[in-house]
């Protein structure tokens, strides 16, 4: 039976994009209200990752709120920005305990800001918490910044769930959240019941992780919150249209999603630099809904008996008779 | 029109594997006589890539022709083993004097045994030239070695046919041959005309290049002898079937063949070390031909129109719209 | 004050070296007597990591605890050979019931010999637990394998002491305990406390974790059982002398195990295929040694100092100075 | 004999860093006039590479040349910003030929003020050209164009010197001219011989090449116009402090330059994003003297002996004897 997928995607893919280098940026700088035009003009989206602050303080939440409705959109997310200039050493694990403070209350606005908008949770990506250099920090210490830091934010607002998208790397060389594994210790080590995970499939292969494997433990552990998709190349966060290059882990990773009977939209995550961006989601969704479509014809019997044998020939020809019939 | 594609093999896939863990192997002792025998039981393969010397000093020249005539296959190449015991200090760029003239020996041996089968190359595959350790060469001196060990053996029998497979890395750390670009420059520097490429896909996503890419700068400079075949997860030379990770840029490879209407035999280079040999030899021919016969269905004008512009998402949905129809 | 540290090592470094190229062997046969005489030999080792079953059956353990007495060694650590021909396709995630089995035997076998030896613990390298391909297990099952499998080995020897040693891979493409998180996570899942992790730089390094950093979350999680070293190029487990290329996290490492006083012996892993075994030992020996002394001459309060600011340019200026004084 | 070395950097890492997540860029603007007189702060530049356009169109080549002035720096290099968002889908490789011809403008433009300042060459990095996508261009294709569109600016002005600094990605996630050889490749196929390669150490290492030997490839072949240095963790361009991570490569790279006799400047290219910019040059020239003048007590005869039989233990030994003498 063919699922019904919906989808979403993070705000940011409909803004302005700019790098190190093209400093000049790749377009024209974009409001919040505008990007969320922007996303309801793909017409396939029911969902956005907002951030917060908004791009200009006197844009209110009342108006996104409005902006969303015109769109047919709903905010699943909110995601404040703690890695903008202020917290480019560290958000959680700053060393200054005034950033530290900063960070936390720029959580609590975010979580009025969920709560305004009926967000079903409050993401952290704490980008730029981690180090640049060998011997820069005192490991123990920043593990336990990073943990205690979003401990403290889930206590003080227990109604409210939150979630860690954990990234290897960029912009800070090592982050601390970098795997899902890493990850789920952290959130253990928290002790609250309120913080779970915000999969992205990229930054799992980022990670040198098999997204179907990673995302099954996250599950597996209780902790899966949300899932964003896109592809790379491995070495780096490409956020790339979905599969571009990884059909078959995407495959594998839409199967896993089946088999937890995800129903949640999933969110697009993609930064296409140099494409029109509605086509770039349309391009995604359309490749998700096609793929998935495939597991519909996929032979779950023969599957799980190559599974019981681990038979990785038997396997791969189930998938390939579904890409590439003889 | 649908090609009439052709496939070879490497002989060592259809003998005993071993490695640094399983010292007790992965399965028996396969002669070389075995070897041939097990590879003309595919079925569908015309040519074998014949390591010399063969696995006991007691089989001939005659023997080997003789098995490969029952089996109805040809010796398409020799490739002299040397990356064994004696040479795993290297071969052309060993620092022994006697070692590189034992390389040179076992060289013009294989080129008479490449004679005697009417190979059409003599490949080298000089693993072993290279260096693992940081200041352990004189980087110019090992260089000059390994160009002018080939130009030797080039320079001796200048009517035979060599080539060099090159590969980053394993089993030394760095190898002197490791990237298309870099080989090519190392034959120009040989100045002779008889020495050119095999193109190993899997060495070239290891190699970090994209295979469709390397392929053509290799062919552009005339020096495309051979072609090899295999996937892996681009971090190692793990000899997976093809397609079972990177179908797109398979398919972008298969195209790139099709470009320069390369009609020559395909092979196989595959380390199948769990899995049946002739069935993980099928599964790569079935899935090329398979991949193959997409292109036929592939809208070449649009193609065109989609690089004229470099536009990414035009090109993907060409691509999707033959993978995963919607 | 200089610390007074001692040092070990597995056994297989002093065995013979083979790979797939080098089928022939890098050198000839040694026995696990020799190889331990071998080990005797460097004269600056106290304990070594044995293999068991020994190389050739006849071997008693009697015989080994002869061999290691003669040379001045302890068994510190028994490993059972789970990787060789019969566990091709895993050990504790082997789809065979039979071949779990008989991992669970050879377990119990091991468990005896270090009795008998008097080891420290017995360590599990699941080097064949693990996938190749896409799609070719059910994630979630071989997980239970690899949990259970261990689980019920430390339930049945409560009183002895298990560590598994994680690898990204190799020979599995992807080894189930990848990562020093992943496996704190499946110990904490076997809910036994009798099972911890021998941590090796060199894996860590390849797993893109940064050692100074894991081995602290594995020390804070109660669970760092035995410490390996060696040198990588970060893209495949070279087992290269210490010191060879990563001097600063080698260094940083090194402080890490002082912050935790790490007293126990520190075990070489080395794979010397090209170099003398007891040279290439007493070279990183040699530099453990003269980087442990560095670090007597470490500005502590200075280091705290840069760590409380994550002052990335006064830590590495301390460190430059132990380094390349001016 | 210590060697009297001399400094330059980019102009670039004096400026305002930006990155994809903090949009609002690390610090404040900073003009070319402000940066060339943080250059001249360090006190220990003698050189810059400067960018053109400069920041504000209202500066003029007369008033950098006045700041160059007075801060006793020189302008060693022109560096064209052909990755600015008019060239983000390319420069040279740009499938609108009125941005390739815009490229060709902008190059005019740089080479007339290269000529006003008396810089000793115009940099081509080409940072846009390549691509993100497989299946995205016609590879032949826009290799010509790598190759044609920098041949058609080197046969324009001929008395003028060019180089190009390659690297393997970012921004675009392929580009054209990655790696030593194949840049090599690409300037030898441009048939004219004012054209080289301004090597830089990092992009080198995330190239995965030995600097030391990649270096020595582009000086045999007569093509190296510059030498930046850095470091990093060998998977993105970190631009960090030099020797940081990578001592020892550090070490030999130095010494190959000494071997070729190199004695123009050495740049500094570094984006220290966290980190006073002036102290983490002062770091980086600092870490380059101190390693060049351990290079003054290397026993070059040793080392010699050691390359000779290419022993890696003995090699390390003397450089461990350097780095940490026991």
């Amino acid at each position: 039976m063919t699922r019904n997928l919906t989808f979403g995607a993070g705000i940011w893919m409909f803004g302005q994009f700019i790098d190190r280098y093209a400093t000049d940026a790749y377009g024209p700088p974009v409001s919040t209200l505008e990007a969320i035009d922007r996303a309801g003009s793909v017409g396939e989206l029911m969902a956005l990752d907002v951030n917060y602050p908004f791009t200009d303080p006197s844009i209110t939440t009342a108006q996104v709120k409005e902006a969303l409705g015109r769109n047919n959109l709903k905010a699943i997310a909110i995601t404040p920005a703690i890695y903008s200039r202020e917290f480019q050493s560290g958000s959680f694990t700053n060393p200054d305990p005034a950033i530290r403070k900063k960070t936390f209350e720029l959580a609590k606005r975010a979580i009025e800001v969920a709560h305004d908008l009926d967000a079903k949770y409050v993401k952290f990506w704490p980008g730029q918490d981690g180090y640049d250099y060998p011997f820069q920090v005192d490991h123990a210490q920043i593990w336990d910044f990073a943990v205690g830091g979003i401990r403290e934010v889930a206590e003080f607002s227990p109604e409210t769930q939150f979630a860690i998208e954990y990234k290897t790397k960029e912009p800070r060389i090592h982050i601390s959240f970098s795997t899902a594994a890493r990850t789920l210790l952290g959130i253990q080590e928290m002790g609250v019941d309120n913080v779970g995970i915000v999969f992205d499939f990229g930054h799992s292969l980022f990670a040198k992780e098999t997204p179907a494997d990673a995302v099954q433990l996250v599950h597996k552990h209780g902790k899966l919150v949300s899932v964003e998709v896109n592809d790379n190349w491995r070495e780096w966060d490409d956020d790339l249209a979905v599969g571009s290059i990884h059909i078959v882990e995407t495959l594998e990773f839409l199967y896993a999603l089946r088999r937890i009977n995800w129903e949640a939209p999933i969110l697009l995550d993609q930064f296409p630099f140099r494409e029109d961006t509605a086509n770039a989601a349309l391009a995604s969704i359309r490749t998700v809904r096609a793929l998935d479509k495939l597991l519909d014809r996929l032979d779950l019997n023969a599957l799980h008996a190559a599974h019981e044998k681990q038979d990785a020939l038997a396997a791969q020809r189930l998938i390939q008779d579904l890409l590439i019939p003889n």
